[in-house]
């Protein structure tokens, strides 16, 4: 039986290598609040990927490490620079405003869900020094992006660049950092802090963790603040270790690299089977695990009775999107495909 | 080989059945979100439970489950009456007062770990309609307490009814809830809502779980208030079955009552064998899984020198703490209990 | 000498009636904390003008004013939804998340410093129920507007109705209230509480007062609230006579209806003077007491060097903001009309 | 006929002079938001009152001072030391902890209203460095305290030399400031930055002004964000002249000084003529202008009966609290001691 749930990456399980080292921790006693051994590796391991000194919080959400990110980038009258579509805007029920005690989302607008130089300089100083006016204080961009595109590092620079420049800090919302990053190839150390991001929101439950998350603080500046804003939001495990032992395992063996690569290779086969049918458009430049795609009407309709799951209703009524995950099969593609062939009205002749 | 680990029951582990119940759920895909058939059924044992309608709120800590029931609880110009020992008040820098968006806690003093009914009646009306004071909200009792001393159903019942009289809320953080619950033999309703608990901190990590909690809401009138602040505060885990399967292992066949029994007779046996060594003496009347124990300086160093971790420097300096937990066995109390009567001076004759 | 200032009504004094009402309470004592007789009889004026109870809190500006008034009516997870160019949005620094605890504030867009009623019907609804999204709480509109435009009856109650509809309240940021009243010749009551207001920022420093504005209560079950809100924000006056004596002295004998109708009329000498120069235009459908005027940069430049003050530089270079003031003369104004008249270069023929 | 208003200073009215700079101010345009030539003098006056370089920010009340002062010395998960009975800690319905987001608030014992050294050193260190506790962050100081008493200049040095030595700074809450100044006779310079004051809350409106406070910042790093704070918290008044009007008048020949000396001189009158009669007594070491004192019950009925109004009913019944302002005549207090003296038992031989 195939799955037919492309509706998020987050309705998948959890790899199995990761349920391995849950239960290799469950015995034994060991020290609490992440002063444990494991919790030491992962930050070791991080140093490791990323190539510098850094620091690391581990916590259980992607809108907690956001939050916290935020926070300590910007004071309450700050300003966050971000995209209208970002998750941060709009799916985290102002999380963002909680954690940084009122700091002000400034949406910009931007083609194929990123954000555009020239919208971004133009926002960067704007109030600046004026009491009256909310202050510019941080850039936010999402890497994989809400839309499925990915930001280059020529783009990345570019925008850090103008934000450093003005004197605000850039936070990166990693959600769907390593599908991000296995798509376009780069080191992590490039698509981070050498590209100018100071702190990381680096998502892994998407992709195979079951409830860790960490915040990758390069400016390390900012760290003892973090641990008081982490432990002031109920986000300080005791238990961390059993968080802690979902990273270690996420970072062995490249299985957080092999992941996103099947998981972008799932959506790659969708977007190319989708390019043989007539009627069906992929919108965009997806190049990791997510797809806009424009189908009839009817179309829809029938995969809706065919029992697919998938967001739609949001947009335009021809626009659906399509997430694969990393336990997404050829045959789950295959069976989708099949579905909005059969489905697909006969093109016009 | 003992282990020589009395600092705290969140040291331990997890139960083996918990770490099973994770491992049935990675594979297959679920609706994120907590709108999963798991998060469904704990919500539906613990109705079971309780025996009443309640809802509830499934979080990663302990310090996340308070915050969000005390912030639903208080405005924040409220007043959150606690125990001056209580860990809202000391232990979670400041969670409650950033949750509640700057409620104040007024710490109460009182033996033994408790609330005293006097003190509280004199508190729960203190400035009540005048604008320049805070105005008391809620009543906060621990159960079981930081002392390791449990409440009567007397004793709570008599502390919520000058609470609703006042016209205040009762929260239970019951980071120990099933110690406590096992150790006055009452039925989970009688401790909580027949006894006047308006929301639960239902704490289940330190005996036996990895990072799960829930919050129980007996008053739901509150309850889509604390959805919003759930997702809001970085609670709302999208894999949310992962942390459900654990609150559902720990609820399945009395493990949780079993586990709290355990510990607790850990303790008990502990008190016991130091009721018969010279010179040791337990502090207050401990009836959960922890102890505060007067011991010589010398036998501190001596435990200190042998490998026993504990609490102690924070009191009095004859003053240590000892925690057992669900994982603690027969043999490491009475290595503990050896290691105190070799290391105790000899009484004076 | 003429006055050169048209930068803001906020750049006048004070009318001679209102210092005279200062001094006459120099002396004497009075109950603090706004329990005085001046205190209750500005109460009990405000709701002779608008016909009906009402509660109402003093304080010292108008951006405590909206703070306040937003705060009663939003949760922290709540959104408030205001016109992209408000007062609110842009040059509060943020008051309205510091006082709503973080609430979001949702910009629309509009044409002449109004908010259109389709753009408000899409929103109103938007994310309703949807954990991950904030809550539309309440609509906030200006009037008059930012631009000099008001609202008529009709269009008031369009959008309100709207914002009732999907259960959302009605601020109105009055800092220029009178101006838009005299200006479309309504009632107090006509143009907020029966058009579906339920709490008013009442401007009144702009308009002859000293640091007096009111928060006028129509909703009065969120009176008690705003009165904690009102001292926790440090906004409760002890002396709060000597503002209650600024607003008892601005509502005797058409006081504020006076100095309102003067300025608008100011406005209305300088549009009409500026109809008949060529190159110039009025931008807009300003009715209150200020322009967005285009001019030509080198008359721009010339108006600076003769003395003039009004503000530019914020949009298009060719456009400036002129405001009058109670104190402005017919004198004034024709003084601004003939440096601009022979400052316009002439006519292409 | 008398004046038998004893309840607090801020009863009184306004000092003639403050009234006439007002009036004088009435008339003219000036800049808005504090960039006017009064503002910049008041500046100039504190920098040659207090010999330092220093920036001021001008507000309305002094929770607002305050929550202001406070907000910029402690993040939000430090804690502010205090006295318990200290004004921020009661009687400002909780504005320290909403203008600082959330900060606790720590009460610390003491005779007489003062902090003692040995409480505070106990504290400054309390949890330091320890992410499960709040930090530790600012002591905040009251000059004169609540109950009347002041500290010495060795006392006020003791206490900031334990703050600075724990690496917190200190706040000087003054809102009877200049009762205290006049009564040990220090120096301003003396009894603020000398002493180790950071930030102080500069009261003026019990002494004399209207609704005029200043913050006198000496920590000047502290100042660009200060500004933010003000305007966010609607504190920064477009017409600031007119209070700054108001501290310029307070500030010239000698005005605060001879209101703060009439003031406590009437509080000594009172003391001395209590001395004389039976059955009373003054509690503490009053050296300001409040008194607590201790009269029999019936002559406390007997003072209500002839209209004097005081505070009581907060304490043991017997206590009551009179208070002097600039406005108390010798007059007031003879005839309050002569209903003393007339009400009291006579006394038992």
């Amino acid at each position: 039986m195939f799955e037919r749930v492309f509706s998020s990456d987050n309705t998948a399980g959890v790899s199995p290598g990761i349920v391995a080292a849950l239960a290799e921790q469950a015995g034994g006693r060991a020290v609490p609040y992440g002063a444990d051994d494991v919790t030491e590796r992962v930050t070791g391991r991080l140093r490791d990927v990323f190539e510098c000194e850094l620091d690391v919080l581990i916590v259980s959400t992607g809108s907690a490490a956001n939050g916290l990110a935020l926070a300590a980038l910007t004071p309450p009258w700050g300003a966050v620079l971000c995209h209208g579509d970002s998750h941060i805007n709009n799916d985290e029920a102002g999380a963002p405003e909680f954690f940084s005690n009122g700091a002000k989302l400034v949406s910009l607008p931007g083609d194929d869900g990123k954000l555009h130089p020239d919208t971004l300089a133009a926002a960067v100083n704007r109030g600046r020094g004026e009491v009256q006016s909310v202050q510019p204080s941080v850039v936010s961009v999402t890497q994989a992006t809400e839309t499925g595109s990915v930001y280059s590092l020529a783009e990345l620079g570019e925008l850090t660049g103008i934000a450093r420049g003005a004197g605000l800090a850039t936070h990166m919302d990693g959600a769907r950092f390593t599908n991000a990053l296995v798509s376009i190839g780069a080191t992590p150390a490039d698509m981070t802090w050498r590209s100018g991001v100071d702190i990381l929101s680096f998502g892994a439950t998407k992709n195979g963790t079951m409830n860790a998350e960490a915040v990758v603080v390069f400016d390390r500046s900012k760290t003892i603040e973090l641990r008081y804003r982490q432990k002031r939001a109920g986000q300080l495990a005791s238990k961390m270790r059993f968080q802690a032992a979902q990273l270690d395992a996420y970072l062995t063996d490249d299985l957080w690299l092999q992941n996103a690569a099947h998981a972008n290779g799932m959506a790659a086969r969708l977007a190319h089977g989708l390019a043989s049918i007539p009627g069906t458009s992929v919108i965009g430049t997806p190049r990791a695990n997510l797809l806009f795609v424009t189908l009839a009407e009817s179309t829809i309709s029938s995969l809706l009775v065919d029992g697919f799951s998938f967001y739609r209703d949001r947009w335009d009524p021809t626009r659906v999107r399509f997430v694969t995950a990393f336990t997404t099969t050829e045959a789950d593609v295959d069976d989708l495909l099949a579905a909005i062939e059969a489905a697909s009205p006969p093109p016009l002749d």
